[in-house]
């Protein structure tokens, strides 16, 4: 399984990087299947600690999970007119089972919120029922022209949340209560930084009446969608008669959320810290933490450097360190250091002869610095280093944004960053859906969000960046993936 | 959401009162989607349980996750003669993907030795790679014909563990080490005791060399197929080409094993311990473990009984019982002890003002009994009690299988027990085909497994149940799921 070829860098074709990164550190492989990737053990080691993280973080503000079918009927989709409009083109149709053609055929689910509120009919009864506050990990597929490991595939991993409340306030409390969710994950766990802000109409989720999103910079100054939260207002309700009794009698539709992210996740977090020489991956969410690298000579050397490096091993282990020994015999230091740079290991920690004679060790640094560490301090140490690991990413990852970022933008200006280096510039908008066509024609961005108040500019702009008219919000635009 | 109705009793119909077990506790639901069902709440909350304690397992004996696609070309099922035969009738196929046919149909995944098998082709160079440990966690689709909640159904969700290994030794050993993993799990966790053994050529997996097996039986006297581990020889690597270099520098074909447990494991949960009453589940795979009901007549007691209650429930929730209580008003106590015990928590705390003026509470087990403690010994005494409780289940379902289970079994006991109560009839077998076809076509008994040693009889039968030839081996006979 060895990966001898070196990484395109950055500079010179960002998309190759991306790929050889991903190869490098094996965090996937393409699949003879068209469009599906397969998630090697490295990577699915970094989704199986985010899918932790959010589980906690769903399950401490009062959601439970739960599984509903794979097979949604191709006529509930046609049920909610946006929805089936957005997703019927992109869909994978099962029209045999058990040898025999289906009389109704089976699309493989692209999202869920038809099969899940035609059951929600059948269980919420009364106002007591409500709110209904359930989420799912499971597999989606969406037919996928352009395929791109981790970003875009036919089929992808997530978790998607589907709630039903009695009004339209508790709704969006819920819709901007995720939205709040996945920002603090992304900044928190991920060292991502992100931009949260309500979604044009031409950008929002098929079916929903508002969409919010997180909105990541890469480091070749695209943005990237890293998770939406949706307020489907009655949409669906009506559609597939979502109804309660409310206290004083009444018969009502409920209010619904959905709201999801996927294993996209995992190409945000490789485009946003990873350099030329592989991935780099936040203490927080890397499957292997440390990686301690003996260093010997002679056989004596060998013995009495194993025996402290299984030590430290062993004391790490035992305060909650994802910690690995590579003691494999016929590889030098120096080519494991290479190996385990790409594979992302945030902290080496490298001990030889001279170092147990002094007692220490050297503690290096995916991203950067190394300093010897008495062993006798390593313990404590440690997660002080990790969380400067990953206090320093997300420090880096805000600058590197902000450097990339145009306030008060014009409209030439706009032309000017999106033919030349790219980045997030904030503008005022009128708000008209001609203006958001001609601005993508003319610099193939997008409205990535109409930004939440923490991002919005002081003073706010008054002409719309495009038109001159009168703006009615601010804007952020971006080329995105 | 509330379930009315009432409960069939065992003894009226087991198979209705299964179903009104998971109804009552709601624990999953049909879907409009033929063949599908919905995993509820409660029910997805025992999966998540199982889940996380097998992984634990899995990771401690060095496996790792990964996750493949869910499509397989329908050339790759048809790459290993037995396994197509297996598994093609019960296929679920798309055809059409993104709006166009479809070149070549793809299968959603009935199981998945093919597609994982071929990537294995891709990883594996060489004796440094082996042995290659991984596991899956997915969704898997097979077109059933009669479906039954959890036991049987169009999707289920599983586990799939597919490794490769340098020697056949090797793979017979993963195989075994897998088989005792389950049962383990089974006996520990689930406080349901297996047997475990070989299966006949008939019984095994398509596309296997040798099958093994856990059987558990069930309150009905069936043999429910909790869980199989498979030594795969080299049938697939030979199919797929997975190859690899020997230290001595040859091409040598790897040697494969496959296993895994489905939510079908939570159908044998249920029909393990539930009673007329509904659910009873041990308290180590219990979302709720304790519930607390306070009691109260007035106001004044209602605050000062919630005051102790909530005490309790934060004291017992630090030390990482999963417990709820249930304060909710107009709602008498009774109707909560009720609603409570069909759904199968295991422990019940009653306190009323009597109580808080004894500085005491009521426990009350699920599985039956009642005392009072001491509030002060109650953190002490629920972990206690907990343990009671689930070695007294496993001890339970062992009595009972022992109780209807048949030694030394003769050609006319078989029949007699088959017509009558079920069981487990151990028996010599000469290991023919005609003999197993013969039994099956006069008592609808199948050949469970070929048990191992510690299951065996002493002393060994001599001669065949049915043709009175000489035995090769002990059988274990009964009527399955």
């Amino acid at each position: 399984m060895s990966q001898e070829r070196g990484i395109t860098p950055r500079a010179e074709n960002f998309s190759e990087w991306y790929n050889d990164v991903i190869m490098r550190a094996e965090l996937a492989d393409y699949s003879p299947v068209r469009g599906c990737m397969v998630i090697r053990p490295r990577g699915y080691g970094i989704w199986e600690l985010m899918q932790r993280a959010l589980d906690d973080m769903f399950k401490e503000t009062g959601h439970q999970n739960a599984y509903f079918p794979l097979f949604i009927p191709q006529s509930f989709l046609a049920k909610e007119a946006e929805h089936v409009e957005g997703f019927a083109p992109e869909t994978a149709v099962v029209t045999r089972g058990g040898g025999k053609e289906l009389e109704e055929p089976l699309v493989v689910r692209p999202t869920s919120e038809t099969i899940i509120y035609s059951l929600y009919a059948k269980w919420i009864q009364s106002y007591r029922d409500l709110p209904l506050l359930i989420n799912q990990w499971a597999n989606i597929v969406r037919w996928e022209m352009r395929t791109r490991l981790f970003l875009r595939t036919t089929e992808f991993l997530w978790q998607e949340g589907h709630t039903a409340h009695a009004t339209d306030q508790e709704a969006e409390e819920e819709t901007r209560l995720i939205l709040g969710v996945y920002r603090r994950f992304m900044e928190e766990w991920m060292a991502m930084p992100v931009v949260t802000g309500l979604k044009t109409e031409s950008e929002k989720f098929a079916g929903a009446v508002r969409t919010y999103a997180c909105e990541a910079m890469m480091q070749d100054n695209r943005a990237l969608q890293a998770g939406t939260s949706h307020n489907l207002g009655q949409n669906f309700a009506k559609a597939f008669e979502v109804l309660y009794q409310t206290a004083a009698g009444d018969l009502e539709h409920v209010w619904n959320t959905s709201w999801g992210v996927s294993t996209r996740l995992i190409g945000g977090l490789i485009m946003s810290h990873s350099d030329d020489t592989g991935l780099v991956c936040p203490p927080r969410l890397a499957p292997t933490q440390v990686v301690i690298v003996p260093i010997w000579k002679s056989d004596e050397q060998r013995s009495v450097v194993l025996d402290v490096a299984q030590r430290i091993e062993q004391e790490l282990r035992a305060t909650g360190v994802r910690i690995q020994l590579d003691a494999r015999d016929g590889l030098k230091p120096g080519a494991k250091y290479y190996e385990w740079e790409g594979n992302g290991v945030p902290v080496r920690i490298e001990i030889g002869p001279r170092d147990v004679a002094d007692q220490q060790a050297m503690v290096a640094r995916r991203s950067g610095g190394k300093a010897p560490v008495k062993l006798a301090d390593l313990a404590a140490a440690i997660p002080r280093v990790f969380s400067e690991i990953q206090d320093g990413l997300l420090a880096a990852a805000t600058t590197r944004r902000e450097q990339n970022t145009v306030r008060s933008v014009t409209k030439q200006q706009l032309i000017d960053l999106m033919e030349g280096p790219g980045g997030f510039a904030y503008g005022g908008y009128c708000g008209g859906e001609r203006c958001e066509i001609e601005v993508k024609d003319r610099t193939k961005a997008t409205v990535r969000v109409l930004p939440d108040p923490e991002f919005r500019s002081d003073p706010a702009p008054t002409v719309c960046v495009w038109c001159g008219e009168q703006a009615v919000t601010e804007a952020v635009w971006a080329k995105a993936y």
